[in-house]
């Protein structure tokens, strides 16, 4: 790769051997989670204090390349810390898996065979479901559904799990692939012509969902108990717009993302699975909505997310990643319900520390603050440089351009 | 933290200084990306070779920790390699932010307003679009919204972008700012009653779009230049029963973005900002659906994705993060344009690699092939062990249970 990608190969060489670790069976393991690896590649792991979740005290590890990220899930933990903190709940756990098959004869003798054939699904599967079931998870139920109205000749079986602390995935693949086996076999035996095209799990989880609020009295201004009407009033407004405006729902959506990836990564969960399931769930009645919500009601503000949440305390990565272990610690050793709550807490925390900074100053006061860093250390500012220059701009507007004329200045008088 | 978090404090310590980089310049860089950095969370950094673009040669450096991801795309590159490689095309490339406000007055007075106020917005903005005009970028379009039929009073200033190689948020949102600014000014000057609510781009991007695509003859089996009858149809049900099934559709696309999120955040991009326009574009119809196409005509397969992607190859990350520029010189150096084209590409290969996989063999004889490593770590077996139980499971299925069942056997025969 080195000889036929780059221009110096053997500076390439240098530089992914400089991000090897120097411990080999540790890097070992980096190197097998995939294939092809050539080297690690860093996101910053972090950690945003001070949540109050249920009367509990947290960090949340957040795993994200994003400046200002964290700087604003702290913000909205210390601010909800005087207020009651967070509060959540998990409204189902619910998986899904499916046998995609079509089918061209008549309905009723179908129905009529899946009845007969749905104890052998459970049977022919039971050494797979056997540990799960052990620990009081397993296949839920399984559903034939018919969906020629969408597909001429397409049927499903349409399954749901519970698989505790486990994501589930290869779990549930497993049990699809067994029950597809099943039905080709028995459809053979009793003269039922149909043909299995797929059968995969589901990232679309909308019974599989957490709960995360906040709520306090509206007050005086610079209460640090409530919060001012004004503040209320602008920040329910912001939540109705993007309610109402997919372009805007987007990156609202798009914040709250920024706070569950965060976790879901540093958990060494897959946040592919996570986003792809979250928006097609901010899609579901028609129109890409807003996954927050807020209202002011008897002088009390409130503001909440439920949010889908597929995810695992053990499995995958888990036990694989030191930092993930450590991430997982830093969380007290969450069930997979309740890593699912603070996840939704991160969520709504990001959520609100951007709708803050939108209603008040703006996002790009205190966004281009935190960014100022990165900018200085393109810019190629000295620790000197950067000190001086970050004094400087804690009363400016933060600008590129600005960053750049000040340094010139620093370097100009010196 | 490692007092007040963890058990073993001493160990919590030494974990985050294995992952420090002994390169104290370099690790600051990384520490300085956001706040409240402990240490280098590592994410595998591999590369898939063999990608047939536009008739040039690409490796695809990934990002990713999903085992079986750059396996399948490496295959689907190699693949298609004999049959044309894929074509791409960028079908524009429009950013977009808007600037929300309040209005309880006539339209046609806001309307008027505005038009006088239009050349203001430019005007004021000038020194924030100095650079981005002289590159041939800037503003394209501010455009008053009237969209009181969705909320009671809400108007937007919807504008649109041209950011070249820059994806552009930065630029987006200290423009947007000032329109906000000037808006307020020129409204108090005239006596118009307005309340500026927020101003921030959007991630939805349904005009900055790039198309992949990958044809071929049908043909005999076993054939390297064409696919087989039988093969092509079933692909095409495949995707016709993700066009309309959300359950399928929702982890057909999380495949796609596997892909497609492993190349983003190898070049330094946001993902979450990619995630949350891509789902949106998804159920721009109302209905959450597939973003891949495919069909069989006059005896030729196609395949294609047409996938919204705000990208930067300059700015953010991409001059920071060492392998973030490594990742962009293995691609050639591309502009933001090329590179959406090769992220589509990414996100095609894999879609292609999954169903590829689901219609023929099933995901999991493949997908816990590659995992199998991973469980082994997990089980401890050593390096001897690992070979032994690799070569048996060439020709087994691989499950959890299987492999600790053949790792005990082996132990025992010892």
């Amino acid at each position: 790769m080195a000889n036929n990608c780059t221009e110096n190969p053997e500076t390439t060489r240098q530089l992914i051997a400089q991000y090897l670790n120097s411990d080999a069976a540790l890097q070992k393991v980096h190197d097998e989670f995939i294939e092809n690896t050539l080297t690690n590649y860093y996101l910053p792991f972090a950690v945003a204090p001070n949540f109050l979740v249920n009367e509990e005290l947290y960090a949340l590890p957040m795993t994200i390349e994003e400046s200002s990220v964290v700087a604003a899930a702290s913000k909205a933990a210390k601010f909800w810390l005087t207020r009651g903190g967070f509060k959540t709940a998990v409204r189902g756990t619910e998986k899904v898996g499916q046998v995609h098959f079509m089918y061209f004869d008549e309905p009723k003798r179908l129905e009529s065979f899946f009845k007969k054939v749905l104890p052998l699904f459970h049977e022919d599967s039971k050494t797979i479901t056997q540990s799960m079931r052990k620990r009081g998870g397993g296949i839920s139920a399984i559903e034939l559904r018919n969906k020629t109205d969408e597909l001429d000749g397409y049927y499903q079986l349409h399954c749901t799990f519970e698989t505790l602390d486990a994501m589930g995935a290869n779990f549930i693949n497993s049990c699809l692939e067994q029950f597809a086996q099943t039905l080709k076999v028995e459809a053979g035996k009793q003269g039922i012509s149909l043909e299995v095209i797929m059968s995969i799990l589901s990232n679309y989880v909308p019974n599989c969902v957490a709960h995360a609020e906040v709520s306090c009295p509206i007050g005086e201004d610079g209460s640090k108990t409530t919060v001012s009407h004004e503040f209320a009033k602008r920040f329910v407004q912001a939540v109705a717009i993007a309610k109402s405006e997919p372009f805007r729902a987007v990156t609202h959506n798009k914040g709250i993302m920024n706070g569950i990836d965060a976790l879901v990564l540093a958990t060494g969960n897959d946040f592919r699975a996570v986003e792809a399931g979250v928006h097609a769930f901010a899609a579901k009645d028609g129109q890409y909505s807003s996954l927050t919500h807020a209202e002011i009601k008897e002088d009390h503000f409130t503001f909440w997310i439920d949010v889908p949440l597929a995810l695992g305390t053990v499995g995958g990565l888990t036990s694989l990643h030191p930092l993930v272990k450590l991430a997982l610690e830093i969380l007290k050793n969450p069930t997979a319900k309740e890593l699912m709550q603070l996840v939704a807490v991160a969520g709504l925390a990001q959520n609100f520390a951007a709708l803050r900074s939108l209603v008040t100053t703006g996002i790009q006061k205190g966004h281009m603050k935190m960014h100022a860093l990165n900018l200085l250390n393109q810019l190629g500012a000295s620790e000197d440089e950067k000190v001086q220059l970050l004094e400087y701009f804690k009363a400016q507007t933060v600008s590129n351009a600005a960053l750049k004329k000040q340094l010139a200045e620093i370097r100009n008088n010196k």
